[in-house]
């Protein structure tokens, strides 16, 4: 590689997270229908539609860039994922099941809070103030997805999966 | 498995963030020695010296348990390692050496928060209170060390890796 700077890196790990997105889209609608809780499949659901829009924000990010999209194979999110679905299917059914499903969750969510929460300082650094602002609002919304799925747990999905509840 | 309640999965968590530490502390040494910023090389090599005590306190949580300590092997910890050692030898000796080193230590600090913050939760549903305990001290170093990473970042880091610094 040529004298890379702060402006390939950026590149880089927005083709990362990019790839990361498309792999977390078609990882959560077996989540969706693998939790018991209505809540829980409500809050992954409106996670789903979220998703979404992230996918399509990195698409803005890249334009604003004048590239096209572009997705580098992100080896973290799919050990992530792989862990996942290990964990979903080994609790399937089980009084853990959605303890479980909220665990794996929370480690995708905290790996998009890591990567969009670095891409926005790289942005502001280099001055890409719009595709900062993007980058924002999606780490905001990954926050607020952490958040809720924490709510959730402690709210009772997680004395529902223990054996001697208090 | 035999109908799983709360206690199983927090051991499997426990074994599968055992495993992760134990690769942590293996891949920690060469981001000491790659980042040029002496700060950045002192940072990584105090969370080193923290790591061996974050291994150390999970035996004591086993312990606490009446049991041995046990490592799952963590598809997660190993994608974001492969992905941070790629990251970290795609940029190495470029301007964004050290932007680099310190997107992927948040990759793994993101990680284990994640994880710490999961297993303190269950360990107060579970009531095993000094196992809390210990995990929330971990839990606090990780994101401790999360933020003196962004304070590197924003300190003077990404500003020496933007090819054009305002």
């Amino acid at each position: 590689m040529n004298n890379p700077t702060l402006d390939k890196l950026f590149e880089d790990q927005l083709a990362d997270t990019y790839y990361a997105e498309k792999h977390i889209l078609k990882a959560l609608p077996k989540m969706v229908k693998a939790a018991n809780s209505k809540e829980l499949s409500k809050a992954l659901s409106n996670h789903l539609t979220e998703t979404k829009t992230h996918v399509a924000r990195l698409e803005s990010v890249f334009e604003l860039l004048g590239k096209k999209p572009r997705a580098k194979k992100c080896e973290a999110i799919e050990g992530i994922l792989k862990e996942a679905a290990a964990l979903s299917a080994d609790y399937a059914g089980t009084p853990s099941n959605d303890a479980a499903l909220i665990c794996a969750g929370q480690k995708v969510e905290h790996y998009e809070i890591a990567n969009y929460g670095t891409l926005a300082a790289w942005a502001d650094q280099l001055q890409y103030t719009e595709a900062a602002e993007h980058l924002r609002l999606t780490l905001g919304e990954e926050e607020n997805a952490d958040k809720l799925l924490s709510g959730l747990a402690l709210g009772g999905i997680n004395q529902s999966a223990d054996p001697i509840p208090a």
